[in-house]
């Protein structure tokens, strides 16, 4: 079920473009993600990342480059948004990598048919690459779990039902946005500890969470659960995700029900979609459980998945204040973290959200839930660095936060590695913190 | 901001079609719910409900009776779904009412010229009337929220935020089905208390739960609340909803982040939209709230919305077991619960669901929660009348129900009614439960 490890991922290809030969770009050719492009008043179009230019496959299509695929294939990559090439599965997703590797690669004394189909990341706007019909948020890395739990039930950090389910809720699909897109601070109902009722204001508490997205490919039937050992066959490819959150709003509203406007005023994704097929060399074993934990559920336990589950995948979070920017000073990082250290693999997140009949569609948008590990430096959000803001960070400027502030900007970054292949990259989420609106 | 009342809620009018004059009819030409059918492999068409007929709008457009409304109203009519017409807003869809209730009223001496555009009921299937891009369950009866908190939390039914917040959360809009489909009972984890693990079985614990439905008309940017008093503005008509719940699978997985797969499995809702121009005669003033309690914040606060954001309805839920059926005994009501007792107004959840900028698309699904009352025969769900199955009800078969048993079919009801005007009805929202799946 997994995908091959092939000639597209051999780290001695080099492409026609030539900026994707650079040794720091999230897109070599091995990488090829798919996203959605519009440049000034065209229709949105999908396109494929090569280091800083974007191949427009529906110029391919129409100048014949990709001719002798499928029909039903070459027809999804002229859509305005990849649930139809996400619907056709990892087969013809693979399909595509070759001929996009073929029409990408450096073919010495001579010029790449491609060449014409190529535009300038920077001339375009880069969109949310699928309507995704629902988006829903896990909570897999049980170092992030426990350590929120610490704060909230320090007698009970993690709840009994952790280490046996993917626990994960339904979050809000219409607000989703590509990265770049602005963060308005939102208001809501807070009621600190201190205060005896609640007040309506804009958040104190506004934090970002570190994750990785999983796009659906091939859906299910409403009633028909996809086993563990086929999971690997329904998950498309994977972008970034910041799941912003207000801890006062949320902390006030989730009982009993869950986080929802605390997490509903935005998520930030990033816009390109790195495939299964691309992710074919780093794939690696699951995270291993510590003595004494419990076994997964026979409808969650594969031995495949135990060997192969994971993904060598290092994600970071930077952070700039507008202060910064005015100075000329870099993001400095906040954490970096390992996907493989969590707790559950997308192949169980996967097949735990179809094990009651759920209907999964082509689209639909897995996150993992926050990407913390063990030790300071790989905390995933401010509430877990900060301890909820009992110690506050110091930027570089002097500036001190317990939580984001206006003008903040958060950087998402991620990239996969293996010995003995080229890095490949997701690109970048990223978001700036705007001022609340004025009046209310 | 209300609808206004007008000549097409006048009692004294007929409809060409005789059976919507039949007293007992949900859909007399008073009504005009929307909705979305196919007959056979045509596309799926908009119509509108009049007694046992359905009026084709896709034919009324074709036939020029719709013409002399705005372009983009009756393109709008000819739709595979209600969302564009949704979007065009209330004022759009009162323009429509009126076109239509012309085209059905009886006329002495002469014949509709609607009559060409008529299907029977029986001869066509019902579908869903919109496509529903975000679903969120609301939690707006106390009554349901301080009985389930009673089996739950003895010494604190009713947690500190509820009498502050429309609380809420994130339901699944993949699974949502028309009125009709079987419900496939689903598996999931489960850990009774007296066991030491979960175990991965078939709920033993299905539920049902009463709720009515509202659809938004008008959606809002992502970054634009919507104030209380506009909010009637953004809403468009209602239905009625069944939050199928498997409640051990909801007992074990809910901490920290709310329902997930003991929802997910289905939701069924009934396929008629009865829009806010049909209510006008129906609005009341809202649930008062007992003294003490405190006021609603001044987000939720609106003295219309004190005076008029109530609505006369009744909604029932009955049961009918496959023995019932086999021997020609009708469904048992269970209970029967008024929509003006809810806790919080569909105007108060709709500025509530918008006040952190979180943006509602035209053909957004709003569920009311579980509609129950304060006594015995108004308790929306087995969990309420069963006391968690320590009180099970008896059928007139002599079966013994603590939860829905394989075979049982659930059926809602709900009716508009006030002085002076004819009742109209929400059509029906069924569903028989169906055995699990053989082999897992």
């Amino acid at each position: 079920m997994r995908q091959p490890i092939d000639r597209t991922h051999d780290r001695h290809l080099r492409s026609c473009v030539e900026s994707a030969n650079q040794p720091d770009t999230d897109f070599p050719i091995q990488n090829l993600p798919l996203g959605v492009f519009r440049h000034l008043d065209l229709s949105p179009r999908i396109g494929v990342a090569i280091g800083e230019s974007i191949l427009d496959l529906t110029q391919c299509h129409e100048t014949g480059l990709l001719s002798g695929l499928p029909t039903n294939l070459a027809q999804a990559c002229t859509n305005t948004n990849l649930n139809a090439l996400m619907g056709l599965g990892n087969q013809a997703s693979i399909l595509l990598r070759h001929r996009v590797s073929e029409l990408l690669k450096h073919q010495p004394h001579t010029s790449s048919p491609a060449a014409e189909c190529l535009w300038a990341k920077a001339d375009v706007e880069l969109l949310l690459p699928a309507t995704i019909g629902d988006y829903t948020d896990f909570y897999a890395s049980i170092f992030h779990a426990t350590h929120v739990g610490q704060l909230f039930r320090p007698d009970q950090p993690l709840l009994p039902n952790y280490k046996h389910i993917p626990i994960a809720y339904h979050g809000r699909a219409s607000s989703i946005v590509p990265s770049g897109t602005h963060i308005q601070r939102p208001w809501g109902q807070c009621k600190p500890p201190n205060q005896p009722l609640p007040s309506f204001t804009a958040t104190q508490q506004l934090d970002y969470e570190l994750e990785v997205g999983c796009f659906v490919g091939v859906g299910n039937e409403l009633g028909q659960p996809v086993s563990i050992d086929f999971a690997p066959d329904y998950l498309f490819g994977i972008c970034l995700v910041n799941d912003w959150s207000a801890r006062d709003i949320q902390a006030w509203e989730y009982q009993p029900l869950g986080p929802f406007l605390g997490k509903s005023f935005t998520t930030t994704i990033s816009p390109w979609v790195v495939t299964m097929g691309a992710i074919a060399p780093f794939y690696t074993k699951a995270f291993s459980r510590p003595e004494g934990d419990p076994s997964p559920l026979p409808y969650l336990d594969s031995a495949t998945d135990i060997q192969s589950g994971g993904i060598n995948l290092i994600v970071t979070a930077s952070l700039q204040s507008a202060q910064m920017r005015a100075q000329g000073i870099p993001p400095i990082q906040l954490s970096q973290g390992s996907f493989q250290q969590m707790y559950w693999t997308l192949a169980q997140m996967l097949t735990h959200h179809t094990s009651n009949g759920c209907n999964l569609r082509s689209g639909d948008l897995l996150a993992s839930g926050t990407i913390s590990g063990a030790e300071d430096g790989s905390l995933g959000c401010l509430l877990e660095q900060t301890k909820r803001g009992a110690n506050p960070i110091t930027l570089p400027t002097g500036e001190i936060r317990s939580f984001l502030a206006d003008g903040d900007e958060v950087i998402l970054h991620g990239y996969c590695e293996a010995e003995g292949y080229n890095r490949i990259g997701l690109g970048e989420c990223r978001g700036i913190v705007v001022r609340e609106r004025k009046e209310k």
